[in-house]
């Protein structure tokens, strides 16, 4: 066998031990041994190497299950490699350190002015991770990269944000110029992805091997999850489904297309077409005109939870995945619509031989599932996952 | 390293090897070798395996470009291995002998009567085979398999018909029967499948990363190459957009939704609208009246054109595939209408980020796509690819 093999298979199975030790811990050289089908050898060396780098501790003996005998667990040293986990949304910035697990160890969320510039978001962020780490006397050395997730298209390769229409950004070399003002590898992607990922591996998807995640708050997206990993079409922007039609003869879209399935549920939409009604700020006073028995509230609620379950049903079609996460302002801060959507799902708008075919999920993760999903991803970047 | 690593870096290299002569064959050893990174003593002993199963012969030497030396070429031993592939509608079945390059070396095209049960036409499939190999005196025991492609929704693990609206078939273990009626191993699959498989492996997509087939025929629907592999989801359902609902005020739908997709364009619901009109037998005169300037098949045909833009729109939104295909009955036999849907998608159907971002191609082929691809399915079971 040629070195350059013997190389890629040594990365590939430090891979393996590294993951299944992430998921697992505490778990013993042997159980990794019977997992990976490598030998014993193999494994203990890969974990030698992984401690030495100071990634892994040895937690104390266990008794192994009535034998009598003591096997030694291998566990993460968590706070070895930590990673700040940004999102970036139109209103609100949310900034966390997380750990090895994944864990957020501190954090800290801000208002975002609608009308700040470029400059000052950046330079704000930069502000913000100074104040974290001081304020919470986090070891610099061990933080081993940023990750941003934020709407928009994103080159996740290069970590440029081709555009965002919520940030107002076009061409945005967002991770370089971090990367100059914070001295810090920067990784960006799309927030659905990060998300995505972070309940994948920490939240309501773990286990599942293909996770479909929908996003309906401000915006309308979804990310699909394959076997752990992103999917992420030609451009990274697979998923997009806020401008997939559902209604040829329907309301036009700011994309100059008719019926998209954005005009009909996202926030900004709802509340555009309330105010034909009365003035009205906020999403919350048009859930309290529907609770109140107004009918266009009614109507306008009814009909956006139907395109939810229509945009459910084109999704699982699509992609046929075992699980379906729901996720984003309005599940979030309506929690009482997930059952009727469900519900919806299961009566008639999921076509009916795959109602059964998939899991149903909260989002787990919620308010920090980007700020986790994001850190995760500039880990994954860090150890080459 | 352990035996059993070692073993599966043996078999993945073989593929690999195997893979790369198949697609690019005459091809030298050291032109294997510099793709791969193997070493050409690795490259030489897989080569030197390969030939002795008789899948491989040496070509004679050709001076390498300006050199003097020459270099021998591996090609493929095109007839060693052999599989029968199928398709299977409702209203005809198509036959044909693929030989290792995915040539169709003989084959045939029945009519099947639509009333045709079960077990005559098992009777008929069995019968087609054995009069196709003793015809061209096929050498039997080169045959490794049957590979089917119908359309519905196929267990391909183990080869049964979940359902199937056009063949009438619910819970049909195929390739059990079959294999019990012939003797060979049989894999099945949905025709969108294996269509796509062929178009990749040798027709419109070859090198493509992401393909995205769509059918648009009898039924419609549509399926995902991703780097070679069709993406089949959980239940090897991934890609029905038949039922993605694209209008909720629409048409009912037999499944019992209103608004699906396929409502608007199959040849069966095209078929059925015209005939409130007056009596029409067959899709040919909707698109001659429609030639002849008539309102209604004007209507018909336009909105169906319409709707099969928005199919790609929806598509190229949650895929972001680099390529698309069209294929089925429809653009098959008015390949007029290519133009016209390449038209509508790129002046307004298609959301405009991703209007260039793939490219459009006609299935090449056609007729034989599935026959092909069921062929291929079935050695690639054979070879464990």
């Amino acid at each position: 066998m040629k070195k350059h093999d013997q190389d890629y298979m040594k990365l590939q199975n430090r891979r393996t031990v590294f993951g299944i030790i992430k998921q697992q811990h505490p778990i013993s050289r042997a159980a990794i041994a019977k997992q990976t089908g490598m030998s014993p050898t193999t494994v203990s060396r890969i974990v030698g190497e992984l401690t030495e780098l100071g990634y892994l501790v040895e937690s104390e003996q266990v008794a192994a299950a009535g034998l009598g005998r003591k096997s030694t667990l291998i566990g993460l040293a968590d706070g070895s490699v930590l990673s700040i986990g940004i999102e970036l949304d139109r209103h609100f910035m949310s900034i966390g350190i997380l750990d090895l697990q994944g864990n957020v160890i501190c954090s800290d969320k801000r208002v975002r002015p609608a009308e700040e510039d470029l400059e000052e978001t950046l330079r704000r962020i930069g502000a913000a991770i100074e104040e974290l780490v001081r304020h919470h006397a986090i070891d610099r050395t061990r933080v081993v990269g940023i990750g941003i997730g934020l709407p928009g298209i994103v080159n996740n390769d290069k970590g440029g944000v081709v555009f965002s229409v919520q940030l107002g950004w076009k061409n945005v070399p967002l991770a370089e110029r971090l990367k100059e003002l914070t001295g810090y590898e920067v990784a960006v992607d799309n927030e659905l992805k990060v998300r995505a990922l972070a309940e994948h591996l920490k939240g309501a998807a773990i286990g599942s091997r293909r996770t479909a995640l929908l996003g309906f708050g401000n915006g309308v997206g979804s990310a699909l999850i394959l076997e752990g990993e992103v999917y992420r079409g030609d451009m990274n922007s697979a998923g997009e489904i806020g401008h997939t039609t559902v209604d040829p003869n329907g309301m036009m879209c700011e994309c100059g297309k008719a019926g998209c399935l954005q005009t009909y549920i996202t926030i900004r939409s709802l509340l555009s077409e309330a105010n034909q009604i009365r003035p009205i700020q906020t999403i919350e006073e048009v859930f309290e005109a529907r609770q109140a028995g107004e009918r266009w509230a009614i109507h306008l609620i009814d009909r956006a939870l139907d395109y939810m379950a229509i945009a459910i049903n084109n999704l699982v079609c699509m992609y046929n995945p075992d699980s379906v996460i729901l996720s984003g302002e309005l599940p979030d801060r309506f929690p009482g619509i997930h059952e009727e959507i469900e519900a919806r799902c299961s009566s008639h708008f999921v076509w009916e031989p795959l109602r059964g075919s998939f899991r149903f999920h909260h989002s787990e993760l919620s308010e920090w599932g980007v700020v986790i999903g994001s850190g995760l991803l500039s880990q994954n970047r860090f150890f080459q996952l």
